[in-house]
């Protein structure tokens, strides 16, 4: 009893006052192995004291965690471990070692991003373990608590008996105990993250993907999901028969989902906590748990837009192979560059410009070629009219997940695409069921891997580090979940990883007017998206209609952040509607600060961003398919400035189940700090305004 | 379209009406593959015509079957095909080669069973595909439809150009099409089979394993499961996000579940389908599924009853190790050989006998010894003196999950049973998640495999074949689940494979009301359980009351079928109920015949059953929470024959919650074929009737 209470009154004592300025002060303690095995080991607490975890251990030696908020328990007794292929489970019969806190206060710049400075407070525990199963292996947990939730990591120092850890399965628990809603797509599956969010009880998920979010009955939003995933398999989450959620990794064609040699440290596991949904989206959770700059100068990454010809491809006009409507032509990549020059459009994007389009490219990939382009896309011509004309081309590398075809060609195809100009290559990994091919142990043998298992992790980083020693930013579709990384590697610009504009072309409303408004809560939270918007014309292939107001695809630019934006229509789509291309030409890609300030999870998401470049605020976002009138309130605005605000909205009574979606409505007021906006949102509705200050 | 005509012409054209007696005849008939790539290239139907099965293909080249009952849809198109862990997945692009039926109608003999004589009427129908992916590979896929519901196995030809198949997982569907209510257990994880079944609507199914039971709005009963589980990983079903299900299989530690080389067979997935609840229970599709009987002369196999020194371990009396409350004593075997003796039991169960449970064994298991006993348990001696008495001990080996310490002394240790006099032995896999330990592949190395995986198949069937060489019948506990394979290896008498009756040693109403009767229709519908009923004290542990009354674990003897049937309780307190000692004593473990005749799925079931080796009846079994009264109808019993009927029931008002459970009422009538007897069953009730010709 003594023990535990000199454990109390040390992670009692409060954290020293720390200077808000930039720099790290951190203060460590120290907390002796307790004699008694069951109980709580360690706690720590979140800076501003309203969230605290407690590190126990049972009679049979489990490890377990638990978080509490306001007092209230949050997250149960949730276990920690893992299974191995080839020894007995570091699960069981672990002893605990000691502990260490600290803490941390510091503020760092990004190079690119919704925030220009992001703040890092935190406290640290780090607790220690060992299991004598059959020999003396030792396993640490590292804890980060920050006012906006918490992370966790295992370390696996090094150590003598224990050379190569085999995981056969990570046993981490989450065992969320209010009820309440979540927001989720299956994981689990072959099927990447292309699926509409399901929002059900959170008692009714099966296996998902994360990022995952909760709305508990009081209110408290969670998102959780993973930080810095390096070297690693991507974990899904999975519902217990005992109603506990758990970790369950992306297998590998080896048995054992992740190999590697220690010492290693996994992923962060990550929950954000807040009080409404505000504090969930503004909240750098993930990119502080994630390791510094590794790449130095990254001034040749340029926050931009781009048009591209894609969309011709997607609703069914052009084709990529080779033929009579092949879409990357020498001829039509000279009309785009025209029109990126015009308008303002920095980049070109062209997919079907190489070899190995012609044969059964899905799934398969063997043929393609990312150097060599077909005969009528004259790439050395279109790269120097490009150059003469300010724009540069986008590069594109659909692998059909052929990886096995794509590594060797790596550093051959980065180098030509910087010779070309190219600054940004979209890369692509269309497969079907466990459908990454890799190689395999020998010549001619392959592996099948999944989208996120951790060859595919390593792979995804390798092109990612290949690509900045030639000065190329990457924008990966069918990725891994984005986990941070991009502050690391700043040339990690962008991923798909959810279904974006381009299932709109396949079937009409086809993603639903909710999906946006639901993305922003969900697959937002982990990074940047190359979601592609700006279909003016609001039809697909067949002239299907989109699920969309005008005014919704303007409300993209500021709902869904991405540092490259696309004009994703066809240009004479988009020329058609001069006031929208304008709009579109001038909104930034890049922000000093974003603000949610009004939005619940599923239903609108209208954001406040400051331009990173100048004083100019834009404000826009999108609606589900409830008509509703908000009532925005300017008060982000600086202070002593009048502003012209230039406003892109629906038009009264319009829904985008009619043809009524192509009407907009504009106005214009002179808007200071702390005015009011009436804002009417259409049924898939949405706005966008530019804040200039007045002159 | 002529093709297709001619198709369907093949295909009505009336199956040859065939003699009732046994013996097998086939009808064979081509169908020639198509030109068409998509849309229906071979279907079938039961005898009776009431099912009927379409294959399709589709543009690119899914292979897929689909079920019809009554002309309606029942199972909708639902995808074929597997994931390799080294090449391009077995299903997109393939190719129909054509067709074979056949049709085969025999009568077969069980040894022992729930009733001796089983008839196999089926027609065959067999599709064959091909793949050039990139190199020419075949597959097969086999289909038997029965009256009562139908089977499909995928072949894989010899073949030169595929010689081992890697299989990463199985991509069979299940697409349930109406709705309605399933009775299942949890899958994916590794707590194997011990959990209480939930009753939820089909779509609320997230992984579960097999037999899965499902009753549809129009009352369609359905089970799916599998037949004949050799060398493969055990399968389970899971839904997709598209709501149908798919096979998913128990991993391995080598990353592809299952590895075999051509040409082999996978198991039988299969299907019962019934119009109520009797003919889901009356039903030998996974036994007409398996191959004959392969050990010849099994009469060295005797259904029987026992009693053992493990009820005292469960409920906290004694121990398993060795000590001062051990309790496989010399002493206390032999007081158990003279009970056994007494009252007809021919089998004498004792845990705890042998040299290894002093350590940590669980999960563990390598200091396990199965032919060194302890100090204090004399085998040969005790060998010797049962055999005075006619009665033999039961073997048991508990391997704590070690397979890697059991194998190599499996041989010594049946040889030594044998030595003894052991005709039956009970073996267990007691372990943690992901526990099974396997040898590896160099000395020292170990691998850790599921309880249902690939491997822990292999090692389970590899047991009963040694076994059957030394005339041991083998009860599997923590086993894979029974397919059905006790037709072909007899030996394999029994499994446990559900939460038994041990569960209600550890908390009160542990098991709950409802689990026989849900037992009943789920996991009985695979074969025979060891569930040990006969805990006629009704208290576990700490004297915490079982959710039954008296009556109920008599009526146990006739609910859960098992050739071998333990008196589980104390021998003390089965001899403070004489009555009921003197049923469990004479009630057989071997039937002629076995009818439902009252019960529906969760709610209660009872049987009537007639002795194999006499002309006597027995009726019985068990009921959920809710008090019922039945009315029995005794129209299977033989014309012409008065029987004397002594019925062991729930004394009125009586309810499993209360110390009103010990009470029963005992009645006795002459019936004859044709009476009416009205049953009233308590809450957590059951009954249990002998019926013997008067002379």
């Amino acid at each position: 009893m003594k023990r535990l209470i000199a454990l109390c009154l040390v992670t009692l004592l409060p954290t020293p006052a720390l200077a808000q300025t930039a720099g790290t002060s951190s203060v460590k303690q120290q907390i002796v192995p307790q004699v008694a095995k069951t109980g709580i080991m360690a706690s720590a607490q979140s800076p501003d004291g309203r969230l605290r975890i407690e590190i126990s251990t049972d009679n049979d030696g489990h490890m377990a965690y638990a978080v509490f908020r306001n007092g209230k328990p949050l997250i149960g007794t949730s276990r920690l471990g893992f299974n191995l292929t080839d020894g007995y489970a570091l699960f069981r019969k672990m002893v605990f070692d000691g502990a260490e806190t600290a803490t941390a206060n510091s503020r760092w710049e990004q190079p690119w991003g919704e925030r220009r400075f992001v703040t890092d407070h935190h406290n640290e525990l780090l607790v220690k373990f060992h299991q004598d199963e059959p020999t003396h292996r030792l396993l640490n947990v590292r804890f980060r608590l920050f006012d906006g939730g918490l992370g966790f990591r295992y370390e696996f120092p090094e150590q003598p008996n224990f050379k190569t850890v085999n995981i056969a399965e990570e046993l981490t628990e989450f065992n969320v105990l209010p009820e309440g809603t979540a927001w989720w797509i299956p994981g689990g599956e072959w099927n990447r993250y292309e699926q509409i969010y399901q929002e059900t009880p959170i008692n009714a998920v099966s296996i998902a993907h994360t990022p995952i979010t909760m709305r508990l009955k009081d209110g408290t939003h969670l998102s959780i999901h993973e930080a810095a995933l390096v070297d690693y398999a991507a974990y899904w989450l999975k519902r217990q028969a005992n109603g506990s959620f758990r970790t369950t990794l992306s297998p590998s064609s080896r048995g054992a989902r992740v190999i590697r040699d220690t010492p290693f440290t996994t992923p962060w596991r990550t929950i954000r906590i807040a009080d409404n949904a505000a504090g969930l989206v503004e909240n750098d959770l993930e990119l502080n748990l994630n390791e510094p700059n590794k790449l130095g100068d990254v001034s040749w990454i340029h926050p931009s837009k781009y048009i591209g010809i894609w969309w011709g491809m997607i609703s069914g006009r052009w084709s990529w192979a080779e033929g009579p409507t092949h879409g990357a032509t020498t001829a039509r990549t000279k009309q785009y560059i025209d029109f990126a020059a015009k308008h303002g459009f920095r980049g070109v994007l062209v997919e079907g410009w190489n070899k190995g389009w012609n044969g059964d490219w899905f799934g398969h990939g063997d043929e393609f070629s990312f150097t060599e382009a077909v005969p009528d896309f004259d790439l050395p011509a279109l790269s120097a009219y490009a150059k003469t004309k300010g724009v540069h081309l986008i590069g594109h590398h659909e692998t059909g997940g052929n990886i096995a075809n794509y590594e060797p060609q790596l550093e051959a195809a980065f180098a030509q695409n910087q010779r070309m100009g190219i600054e940004v290559t979209k890369t692509g990994y269309v497969a079907d069921l466990g459908g990454i091919v890799a190689p395999g142990d020998k010549p001619g043998e392959v592996r099948m891997e999944y989208h996120d298992g951790q060859r595919q992790v390593q792979h995804l980083l390798k092109v990612v580090e290949v690509a900045a020693k030639y000065h190329n930013a990457i924008d990966t579709h069918e990725p891994v979940k984005d986990t941070g990384l991009r502050r690391t590697y700043p040339n990690w610009i962008d991923r798909e990883g959810a279904r974006g504009m381009e299932y709109n072309a396949w079937g009409p409303f086809a993603n639903g007017p909710e999906h946006e408004p639901t993305l922003v809560y969900t697959r937002m939270l982990s990074g940047p998206m190359d979601f592609t918007p700006g279909i003016l014309s609001l039809k697909g292939g067949n002239d299907v209609p989109l699920a969309s107001t005008l005014a919704k695809q303007l409300g993209l630019y500021l709902a869904i952040y991405s540092p490259i934006q696309m004009a994703a229509d066809l240009i004479e789509n988009l020329e058609a509607h001069p006031r929208e291309l304008d709009f579109i030409s001038k909104v930034p890609a890049d922000w000093s600060e974003s603000h949610l300030i009004a939005g619940e999870v599923g239903d609108y998401a209208i954001f406040a961003r400051k331009d990173r470049n100048s004083n100019n605020w834009y404000v826009g976002g999108v609606n589900d398919a409830t008509p509703r009138t908000l009532d925005l309130s300017f008060d982000f605005l600086d202070p002593g400035k009048t502003y012209v605000a230039t406003i892109y909205k629906d038009a009264p009574g319009e829904t985008y189940l009619t043809d009524s979606r192509h009407q907009i409505a504009y106005d214009s007021k002179k808007v200071r700090r702390g005015d009011h906006y009436s804002l009417w949102l259409a049924p898939g509705g949405g706005a966008a305004m530019s804040l200039v200050p007045a002159r």
